[in-house]
């Protein structure tokens, strides 16, 4: 009977099928005994016993490949691959699979929220009503603004359709693969990245992890953006330097920041301590709908997988050889 | 020279053209010297002294008017006139004027980003990250709900609009006059208010604090809501009743409530205590271009009486007969 390691919590949780289809197709699985963030040294710990592994964003490197003898597939949940050794999974002959469109809808939604409460700051009246405090800060209008998004890849373009049908004032567009026809529909303007962070009122995040966006944000990038600017980062915490946000905030620029994904999680660090950060836990494809769809997925996969059938949603090459060229 | 008292703050900033024109008109102005929402007594502690009152959403009750002997108009920036006695004003031969278009679209953005929050629990999310919690709960999709708006007027019809470009399952609408070419434009479902709470996954209130509208929603219609349905008030504090709904909350019924208008503000009440409830300071036309334009149009008001020209924007006829049957 092959047995696999559920690490991304929660799961079947309320959709119970994914589970279900595991039950039916004769899969015993284990899901994440820790009940918290699964970290490379739980992995270690119990990945030896297992022939699959369905994967959030943990880190699978070499080392827990290695501890793996009877791993033959990893399913993510999601859509960034980074924190997975693909090269070295490829050469010990372990499938890798993702699920590409599932996330793009619930994570353009969690966006486009973070928006609005930033232009309105009720996240901080939330924080200061609690306190005792009635602050009635005046905010800024959505139709009012230039908004850039960096990335108009699978998330990028979604949340691209969600501004257009709302409508702003500018909207600014940096990718370094220009796609003309979602030009077209949505009659944007392509811009560098040095004018989005230079020209926008809100600038939003949506790139993959990749050696070119590692630290792409860096004090020099803050201090590029309007003093009243707001920052969106839903893609991943590596992008913005975490530390030079924190020094540049506490000078008093930048009017607002919503942070979903951080370099360590779960996230305990300064920007706690700033009102004007809205933090949460790693949410955008945390929506009953997004992650029942990515559950399905990923559980099809690793059925598919053990009854020799064709891959569905293989990691593509390309991203094997950007990992390469990386390293 | 004539001078004027203005009790809503802020007020001219950050845009201070409405304070110029005062100025050019050589009207003198005092702004609310109590630097917090002004009460009865503040009032009654100063009124004496003004021709003129540029007012917030405070009662301008008989006893206050009647320590006002020079006062000849009250120009209310915003759009409700509950808390003005208006019939006693006209006895008085005070003239009455509101600002009725500009507060629409901020309320209606405010309205759609509570929407988002609540959806995804991003306010808890936030306070609880504050506390070294790390809690990844499971939202819900936009496009997955069905919205219930109370109230199809001026606001109402702007959240409407906001939410048919976004787009969500099903949209019901309720209103005691319903406009027949609206239903035509967005092709929503006309509904009863009993039907609205039963069915809607989100309801949100847009109605003027009549005397049909206070208290509309107590236990019972909160229990006929769905467990997990959401609440939001952006209208008025007496629609909702406060205790009830804290009751209602305490007992696990209702999954979230976005709360911008309270009974008694500031509000301080137990509601504080729940993380579900996404509490803000009445901040519906808190937005930097909204308050500009109601601020420049209740001070263009004032200079045009003064002047003896005809007004623009007086509280209409139908608002006096109105507050006259209920009291």
């Amino acid at each position: 009977m092959k047995k696999i390691l559920i690490t991304t919590i929660p799961f079947g949780d309320p959709v119970e099928k994914p589970l279900n289809l595991l039950n039916d197709a004769g899969i015993e699985y284990v899901i994440n005994p820790f009940n918290r963030k699964i970290t490379e040294d739980d992995l270690k710990k119990i990945i030896f016993d297992f022939d699959g592994l369905i994967a959030g964003t943990e880190n699978i490197s070499k080392e827990i490949i290695d501890l793996a003898p009877k791993l033959k597939i990893i399913a993510r949940v999601g859509v960034g691959t980074d924190g997975v050794n693909l090269n070295y999974a490829k050469e010990k002959n372990i499938k890798v699979t993702y699920t590409p469109d599932a996330p793009g809808p619930a994570i353009a939604e969690l966006t486009i929220g973070f928006m609005y409460s930033l232009l309105r700051s009720t996240h901080i009246a939330n924080l200061k009503i609690r306190q005792g405090k009635w602050n009635r800060s005046i905010g800024r209008s959505f139709s009012d603004m230039t908004i850039g998004v960096i990335g108009a890849g699978r998330v990028g373009s979604r949340v691209i359709d969600l501004i257009s049908k709302i409508g702003c004032k500018k909207l600014l567009v940096s990718d370094i693969y220009p796609n003309e026809s979602l030009k077209e529909k949505y009659g944007f303007e392509w811009a560098s990245k040095e004018k989005v962070f230079k020209d926008s009122d809100i600038i939003t995040f949506h790139v993959p992890l990749t050696a070119d966006a590692r630290g792409m944000v860096k004090k020099n990038e803050l201090l590029s953006m309007k003093k009243d600017a707001f920052i969106i980062n839903t893609a991943r915490g590596g992008i913005i330097d975490e530390d030079d946000l924190y020094n540049v905030m506490q000078s008093g620029h930048i009017a607002g920041v919503a942070i979903d994904v951080f370099n360590e999680e779960p996230y305990s660090g300064p920007l706690i301590n700033i009102d004007r950060c809205l933090l949460t836990p790693h949410l955008g494809s945390a929506s009953r709908e997004c992650r029942a769809k990515m559950e399905l997925e990923s559980v099809q996969e690793i059925i598919r997988f053990f009854n020799n059938e064709k891959l569905l949603s293989p990691v593509p090459e390309a991203e094997y050889i950007l990992q390469k060229q990386q390293t």
